[in-house]
């Protein structure tokens, strides 16, 4: 009964390591660009920090899509899966904008 | 000598007065979806104060071209002239971020 518990405790531990080591990957990839504040580091990329939430989402499925092109853009976000779009999205719409 | 000097500040504050007003009459479109100090009013539509300013002109010049499509921004900036998406982007560029 402990060892089934501890194993349902273990099983718990991988799956959120697992999501954390996945959302980490993506901002990792996002940061490159888009600045560790959402903040780009220059002219002809965005400012994401502070953006609208859904607006992020309904960017990041249509660069996913193609119904927008990038070419930075389209390659990474055909690599998100729809529940990371929307963890993404999230994260950078409860950061600041520019000031 | 004068009066040549009266017609040709005349001309100039008409010139000034038709580029006020054209840049006027674009930042009220503008407005009306990003709101007054470029931050939109629903999640959809994106915050633009604060953005970067080359991101603006391409955006504005790919609605224009065809090259990216919205519903709303596409019409809307084919009717920009390329000198008043310039004034545009520099006008949203310069205004604070969503806090």
């Amino acid at each position: 009964m402990r060892l089934a518990g501890v194993r349902r405790m273990t099983v718990l531990i991988a799956i959120v390591s697992a999501t954390n080591w996945a959302f980490a990957a993506a901002t990792e990839t996002c940061v490159a660009c888009h600045g560790e504040a959402g903040i780009s580091s220059n002219s002809v990329w965005p400012n994401i920090g502070g953006q609208k939430r859904e607006y992020l989402v309904l960017q990041l499925k249509a660069f996913k899509t193609g119904k927008r092109t990038d070419v930075l853009m389209s390659p990474i976000a055909k690599m998100l899966s729809d529940s990371e779009i929307e963890e993404l999205a999230e994260y950078y719409a409860n950061l600041k904008g520019a000031q």
